[in-house]
């Protein structure tokens, strides 16, 4: 780990965000474990390769952010049924397999602290266990028996992928602005993060105020998760969460940090970032020198002020409800997505 | 190309099966416009990258088989209305990106004589176009605005991935049974020929005994044309589809041909099949020598004869409708894949 790795701790109040984290895990626990049941329930085939490496995934230490989201917009609107269980589900096996097809996609050498499927079992199998799970998530929505929910999820799995290619297109361009760098983490990860909430309220046959609400909550929360993460691997953080740091630098991969530095660098700076980010000709040092260049230009803690922004949003999107631990632990889960150091 | 490829002139008839297609062709020549007419609006996007890619592929000539047993299927029930045009669509994409996923999947060199796809744009891109088509197909599926079929279409997306991993499993091991091997062919083929068909009833509002026939019709369909596609691996038919011969035998990929010859065969020919397809240790010379035990055990005419089998119970399955142009061209088609020349 380079010696002079930053942290947001002068931000942050560790103390609260655990507590938060904790309070809403025990909010939806009883829902949660049922959630669990049914992803292996789901998971499972007969082919045994099949939950094998699904489940060197989905076991894998993941905190079900995106599950635990639908869970607390149901309880957050009142739902009574237990529809919710499945889309929680359905929700987490979309968010897997594009993590399984991301293993495909970005030769990352560790995702949570374990070695990538594909290096394990190969791309093939990578890329058809996930096609396995994509197709078991929408099967799990068609049990909810509401058309509607079934355009928000199809939309979003085409958005997300839409997002992903987008991605993939501007790679190791410096010259993408802000606003391209938003579209693509809205794509890949603020609309599954919108569309876990929103569900909910639409399977509770809320009105469109009500999941309108939600899917702000979500995006706007989605958003903010991302840059966070987008700062957390230049982040000593990144260490504890069994993350390299440097992921993003090495691969070449352009997030908001280096956009930020890029435009404020000197000139001998951009040509640092076009080495290393653009060519990717990296030597031993470049990764202190990024960044050393992003404190520099107060980058990492700029995206975390971006964050904050998004953040304070989603909690607004919240007001039209009324008090309840639910709407509570969700305001709490706002805040530790932006201070969180696991 | 071999010297010794096999061909099946024998048992078929030129000048039938060529007018078989031209049949369906003719018969649904209206829909199949309006088909690909939303084929190009549904792949389109702003991220260029995503109608390049998957434009390689679908426009690459294939025979749009499965949207064209829709498209027949819907004219057979007497279905007036226009959602078969989106679910063929939906069928075809489907079956693009898993194209697009095997491209992925078995390095072959040649589809459809083309370059595949990841040779040209990379994994990455591949699996990524591959999952936007698949959710644009359930984005099209949901428009149908039928339960039931979103039941059947997204249950054989699961039972489509199953069967490829199934298939993964297997890959290279000489003591596959034909069981297992009709198992994989079914999952990865013939579901969607049985989808595909049925479909058509379900949304034209028809019983169960007919989506149950149309069913039927398509599983059987597929398990012939599946049957017939790994016989033509090692025919000189092969050549003329611009596919090269004995791409299974380079791959090791465990075909009926080989599963047969391998039973049939003496000690010293089985240590052949084992150096070549489960070591895949292969010499100059090999593939005609395989090409020469698959005749001598005849497995190839067997295979075919299996083929037959198949197609007849696809024919019997029509049964219960009455006469039509469109039951005339579907009972054709079964001629035209048993005995299809490209």
């Amino acid at each position: 780990m380079p010696s002079n790795v930053v942290s947001f701790d002068e931000h942050k109040n560790q103390q609260a965000d655990t507590s938060a984290i904790a309070a809403m895990q025990q909010l939806v626990a009883a829902d949660m474990a049922a959630v669990n049941e049914t992803i292996l329930k789901r998971m499972d085939s007969p082919v045994v390769l099949i939950p094998e490496l699904a489940g060197h995934l989905v076991n894998s230490g993941g905190k079900r952010l995106r599950p635990m989201l639908t869970l607390a917009s149901a309880l957050l609107v009142g739902y009574e049924d237990d529809k919710h269980i499945g889309l929680a589900t359905a929700v987490e096996f979309i968010h897997t397999a594009t993590l399984l097809h991301d293993d495909v996609v970005d030769k990352s050498e560790l995702r949570r602290g374990k070695k990538p499927a594909n290096l394990i079992w190969g791309n093939q199998a990578t890329v058809l266990v996930g096609d396995f799970l994509f197709s078991r998530a929408f099967e799990l929505m068609v049990e909810s028996d509401s058309l509607r929910v079934l355009k928000i999820l199809s939309g979003t799995s085409a958005i997300i992928a839409e997002g992903e290619v987008l991605q993939l297109t501007i790679a190791n361009d410096l010259t993408t602005g802000e606003d391209k760098y938003l579209e693509v983490i809205t794509a890949k990860t603020a609309v599954l993060f919108a569309a876990a909430c929103e569900v909910a309220g639409v399977v509770a046959g809320d009105s469109q105020e009500v999941s309108s609400a939600l899917d702000a909550y979500g995006r706007y929360l989605g958003i903010a998760f991302q840059l966070v993460d987008d700062a957390l691997d230049y982040s000593s953080k990144r260490a504890t969460m069994g993350k390299d740091v440097g992921d993003d630098f090495r691969e070449g991969k352009i997030t908001l940090p280096v956009i930020l530095a890029y435009r404020r660098g000197t000139e001998e700076e951009r040509e640092f970032w076009k080495r290393t980010m653009q060519r990717l000709k990296q030597e031993d040092g470049d990764l202190d020198r990024a960044i050393n260049l992003l404190k520099s230009h107060d980058t990492l803690t700029d995206t975390i002020e971006r964050a904050r922004h998004y953040g304070a949003m989603a909690k607004d999107a919240l007001a039209i409800f009324k008090d309840s631990d639910a709407k509570k632990a969700m305001m709490g889960i706002v805040d530790f997505c932006i201070s969180r150091s696991y």
